[in-house]
């Protein structure tokens, strides 16, 4: 993504590992897209009336994943705390939303593809934190 | 504001306190629009370049208190553990966005107001973790 | 609200009427968050089959009204055709997701509030693009 | 990226040419993370007070392709009315942010690389409006 290209050639590179950092970013804003996509196919569905967990979850997960894909892609003068705080509230709306969407797996490919997503984000944002003090 | 006849209308109120939720709700909205306006004020300011750290949790507060106002909004098949990492994140970006902001209250009264509304919403994220269980 | 105030104390205040301004930021946040807990309000209803055209615009209303809001919200160094074709694109949102509510009025109080909301900001937005020359 | 694989899983394909709403999802997606991306970069720069007007508008360009792309995602019961003005709010937005990042592309990487995904995002919607009738 171009955003990876920005950051590359930002004034004042921040100390955190560059890889984990882009990695998260990246799954993030997969995953923000992908959960609203996931969320509007739900309800397209015949049975909406059985997906309205992971509708909800769907939603929560994009807006979270949303946040914390902007506040990374900050890189001058960050506050750890704030990004370590958004980072952990990411990781467990993608962690709900990965487990809601796996129980409609086999029978929604939008949830089987969404659920792989999340479980990608929240794989990368647990990344993050070990690396990031 | 509006958003509270919404909800009291809602055909599946939660268990959570309404009181605390609907206070915490208000004061993210508020405080979201509050540090995207800060964050304009201080980037209009001829010592923007003494304001970089206050845009930057300005803007990270913003994001932080938009996804939570979102999430605390809805009602319909809540995961508390989804709930509580997201006020916690919101804490903790109103508490640092709020300290920088008060650095510059004496010089900036848009810093001065900004930094009173990321207390009230850091008060009021506490003050509903501590009734959500 | 509290951006108001630091509207207020804005060191470039643009030269758009301040009424008109502050009035459309206002209805702007109030929709967006409106909305978002109507969207989640039809979800949490038995018919939510029925429900599904208006939760679809609820959610593009809020999202078009949150981007209006913020960058109206924005004082410095605007540039009127961008405020123009948002405060346009935001007015059609309302207007569409007003007329839908409106069909759900009579049985579900959510959607009557919410239509309400929607009407306030489409007025709004068309008596600021009437003063934004 | 993955909302790609979302949409073609959704039970309601809508009539809109997929190549063309693909395309300018994927745009809108990039050119948002790339805009908040650049005003940082422009933040952190030494020369930050000759940068306000861009970092001003990478935040409204970032605004409007974060609204389309997630109003564009949807597939169930679209108003093409609220499509359309979505999409050219957001054209306009990324042909002013464009322009302005243009005129720092020679002194800044992160303004040239952000310039041309302006660009791409503009005529990906204005393709996009070309054929949705």
């Amino acid at each position: 993504m171009t955003v990876q290209e920005v950051i590359k050639a930002h004034p004042q590179p921040t100390s955190v590992d560059r890889d984990a950092l882009l990695r998260c970013i990246d799954q993030c804003i997969d995953c923000a897209a992908t959960c609203t996509s996931c969320a509007d196919a739900c309800l397209g569905e015949q049975n909406v009336g059985e997906l309205v967990r992971c509708i909800r979850l769907n939603h929560d997960c994009a807006d979270a994943c949303d946040a914390t894909g902007r506040i990374l892609t900050r890189q001058t003068a960050p506050d750890v705390g704030v990004l370590r705080a958004a980072i952990q509230a990411c990781a467990v709306a993608c962690g709900a939303c990965g487990d809601e969407c796996e129980r409609h797996a086999e029978h929604h490919e939008h949830c089987r593809v969404c659920s792989r997503s999340c479980r990608r984000c929240e794989q990368a944002c647990n990344d993050l934190l070990a690396v990031i003090g």
